[in-house]
């Protein structure tokens, strides 16, 4: 059961005090305690846990300082979507809204190469009018004798150049814990010119220890992706790792499944799956092109596959694109075949907007139908 | 190598006799030869199979009555698109084109159970402009004790009414040879009122007897699904088994892959496939969104995921729409759960025409692009 | 539900009358009559099929003539294994017997290429006691311009061979109903000279047309290959569809699955299901390790894979193999590279009888600890 | 390339910096030095990384000191069998030989619950004369709301009761790198009773900073499972993270892998590559029948198909077995359905020594062939 609080009332309050005292007449319930920074004001949301059926909906309603009252299904209880939830799917992180009713991309460099591809894109970016950025410092590799990225060491060269274009968010995979602490240090040590969004692999979905460390900072937002191999029911629960911890600014990423019956694309698309995570949870969804289809092939109408599927995503309503670029992918160090060049780039805009302006009168029609509907 | 003759020019002209003569001067090559009916015209393709390595591109060219020569690698030979390949994609059937470049709207009953329904559908049909409809008279099923189809019995009515509502191509899967001909008795029999495409269910994939009558017949445009638990090169080779046996008028239909991680929907969608089935083939490309998803989940913008991957197909170039509708899906014999209902079918095809709209301005969105550049 | 009649009794029988007298009471309950010979009898087995709920399980066994009732769940009704169920899972060809508690072996050519190579594999055969073997004359092709098989050209040389070197059963894959009737045509103007076991492969195993053919026909044993892509649950359920038409002489085929997850193997070998198929139905289980490895590699204690696979099927009671020899695989037109040598028959042949036999000695000990113990 | 030195020829000696002078010559070559604690001496292997095509073969082997020089493949450079590569397969571990040549049981609790059921599992295990088990203290769940295990607090308990019952090695998941520091702080506190081995789950196979931090560390040797949903070839490679830090006491798990085509199963036993394994690497190959097979199903023959599941890994030559038992299934915390019982230990003890004998017995007959044949 959650209990979210009235606007600005907290756990020092004499509302949350009375609503203490009565738990105490229940054995095996956990109180667990979220403060959600909205944009203008700080919800406090009071997870209860354990054999809740004892309480009455009504009752805990009747609590002056409680402003709505959910019972939350087992599954996904933070950030599922349950009977009468009207908790919000929004968030803003230096000055970006995320959430499933708009769309922000992040077109960028796969891994770091040089300050040069860096800066060459951030241009490319800010004469593009956009404010968001991907870029690899610490990059998974299957083998450990590939190049495995530049790491910390060229944190402090993207951060600036992000600041001198005017980027305000760039995501940034990460595989240990102490990446956290790097990042925080380099963007104090640059004067905070640019904002993170940590991150976290296919191959880390579940590496649990990671999400926990993850979910227990709340300054940077995260961009989750799915895990290959498993459900996404399991992708999903993996979420529940971050925001159990306290972190509910997440991310879902759609990037492909690995296997065969994806071929010849390098993964197996995923994107259908976009209205699914929207109708179980209140996460923004994010896609990832790039890592998708893995090449620059062309169909029979000209257009690139990786166009086609982020016009699949956009389409149906995804919400964040991460999408790989490089001014020379011939020299990329990592996945430079999959690479869009920076001359694509205003088409690549331009496609994604027309796509979206698409998806966004279907809402409005269908909007229309359903309110003449009575129908489940 | 494949030789397309000029026009009109057939295998009783001097013409092709000169080729014939030329030929016998080489051993181990075989030759086919097919018939394409085009809308104006007879293309005649003579397919030279075995050591054709030993001929010239430029001397087979310099005979007359030789429009174009292709030398086709040994993928898809008829189907295929090979080096400076310019066949046609597009086929006309009962006054109805079906091509790579335009779209058809298939929406029906899966399985057909009553006239009542028919008529009905049929009827909704005709209000909404529409003339392709899907009606299923043999259903396979996984097991041999659920209702398997009306089977040829409902070919009557079935056509009756198709040719009373203006229905021009009825889609209707077949599991047996003998199904071509209870099609053709029927259609005789009730003075030919309407037009089927045989489709080809997925479990018949790489039935290649099946495939093999189906393609010896040339009256019946056939409609191939993809095989699930096959790559889909294997089945791409599946389709010439019917177009080597003579039969070229073939649509492939995406249908979604069985696969645990595409759950919850009932198969994983695999429409990011589209754009590479027409850069391999000439094929005009299906989606069957319907069993696809195989639910009316609905998602938080309260569009039904079947409606979110419809409009993933069409962005991204689908040519035909196979689609689930019935009257009264609670009582529907076959896979109720998952028809949409007659009184969505309005904003279906208004969903769909935006949609597809938008993917034509794609296409002139890049082709713009790619005419002032000359990247490959 | 069934009822099993006494040995001996059957439709025309006074006993069997009462029983359809009796069910007239009752509305909605379809009769199916299955004979079912077994070495030294004739049971007839009546089905009893739709609303059966009405029916008492004591009053109809206490009908004369019944001797054994028995509920079905709605799933493998002919072929499973249900509640008090003792019908037998044995049957015998030719002199062969089949069942659950034994093992046959089936080397032979994957595709008969010469008169000189069925007869170089057959005299080995006999020399090492063999009297089973497998010949492809009907070759599925995932292109259709690859080598499709010798058909029933080859028919008349395999079965004279067979005779002369004392083979008893053929497995051979058929691909389409008149392969029947060639095949039994062929068997006849030979003399008889030895029996065929009809072999359906994995791109047909829900082709449910053919399966009904060969199950309307009771004459030859089947060999029904799990199909990629499906679930073990979909393919048991094909295997109903011949039961249902009245041949219960089935054999389920284990051939490995088509995912890249089993690479480097052709296939994932699926062998584990051995003891699932023999605990949900009453059908012999066959394994293929040729089809599922599809190479030659040798592991680091010197053995082949294919040997290794063999193994893991035999000591989880596996009831037949098929797998491929070859005199000479170089020149193989199909799965060279995965045929074992002429000169490995003695080894393989070996090995699988030193694994059987430890495999009956697992039997016999846990027979004993399931003796002593009550445990479910 | 990799120079092994004569024993007891280390990096301090005369011959070791002639060979570090004379690599001063080469540009763009890094020296990894492995120093492998054998039974009765130390090897130093030193790993040229780098453009080593420049060094000859004939030339290095030339320099005293060196005792074999082996040119490495691109693939498992540490892990893998190269040619002419006659690196060892074994380590010994507190009195325990693991190698591609022999077979340990890891009997034992998925997640330790209270001291009891330890100490009852750890008297059967002495009772039965088993040196080694595994002990569940840090289990990753799928949901953070599900029992994550006793963690540290468990282990001083643990440790002691191994002591106790003579246990040597413990198999025990860890999930972070914290753990090898806690587990190591406990066994000294405790006055090391027992050792260690550090198994890697499947969600971490790719998590490349833990296995880093394991790899760092050469006290312990490594468990590394399989992970699901990518290949048996990534897997492998992550293998090669552990041995480039420096640790070579690796043994890779089969665990199944995550997928519908395995069902009923819980995961689609892998088994089948345990020769692929052996052929690649030069690890030994543990097998997890319990997490396969993920219950307690029985065949027709009265095996419980965990136990046919085991036997199948041992008759190809598995070296390690982890297994699932528990003195109260029904309470257990973990994975209660899939254990077995401990009266059930007998028999299964005696199961695969009977198999492991037949495996032995079948290298033995294989051996014959092949010393009397000269084929590859």
């Amino acid at each position: 059961m959650i209990l979210i609080l009235k606007p600005n009332i907290g756990t020092d309050s004499r509302e949350y005090r009375r609503i203490e005292e009565h738990l105490k007449n229940f054995q095996n319930i956990e109180t667990r305690v979220h403060r959600v920074q909205g944009a203008e004001q700080v919800l406090t949301e009071i997870y209860l846990i354990g054999s809740t059926a004892a309480l009455s909906l009504e009752e805990m309603r009747s609590f002056p300082g409680v402003e709505h009252v959910v019972r939350v299904s087992e599954e996904y209880r933070v950030l599922g979507r349950h009977k009468d939830d009207n908790r919000s799917n929004r968030f803003t992180y230096n000055g970006v809204q995320f959430s499933q009713g708009n769309l922000n991309i992040f077109a960028g460099l796969c891994a770091v190469d040089s300050p040069e591809s860096v800066e060459t894109m951030m241009k490319a970016l800010q004469e593009n009018e956009q404010v968001c950025t991907r870029m690899g410092a610490y990059k998974p590799r299957t083998s450990p004798y590939s190049f495995q990225g530049h790491g910390k060491n060229c944190l402090p060269f993207v951060f600036e150049l992000a600041g001198k274009y005017g980027i305000k968010v760039i995501a940034m995979e990460i595989t240990h814990e102490s990446h956290i602490n790097e990042i925080r240090e380099a963007l104090e040590k640059t004067g905070n010119p640019t904002g993170v969004m940590l991150q976290i692999g296919t191959r880390n979905t579940q590496n649990f220890e990671l999400l926990k460390s993850v979910g227990r900072q709340q300054e940077f937002p995260v961009l989750l992706k799915r895990g290959f191999g498993i459900t996404l029911d399991e992708s999903l629960h993996a979420a529940e790792y971050l925001a159990s911890e306290g972190n509910q600014k997440v991310v879902f990423g759609l990037r492909g499944m690995k296997t065969n019956i994806g071929d010849p694309h390098r993964n197996m698309v995923d994107f259908a799956h976009i209205p699914v995570v929207k109708r179980l949870t209140r996460m923004p969804v994010c896609i990832d092109p790039s890592h998708s289809v893995g090449g620059r092939h062309r169909s029979s109408d000209q257009i690139l596959d990786i166009m086609h599927v982020t016009a699949q995503g956009v389409i149906a309503g995804a919400n964040m694109i991460l999408v790989d670029f490089h001014p020379d992918p011939g020299v990329a160090l990592v996945d430079g075949p999959q690479a869009l060049r920076l001359n694509e780039l205003p088409q690549f805009l331009e496609d994604v907007r027309m796509v979206r302006e698409t998806y966004e009168r279907r809402v409005a029609l269908f909007s229309d139908v359903n309110m003449k509907s009575s129908e489940a």
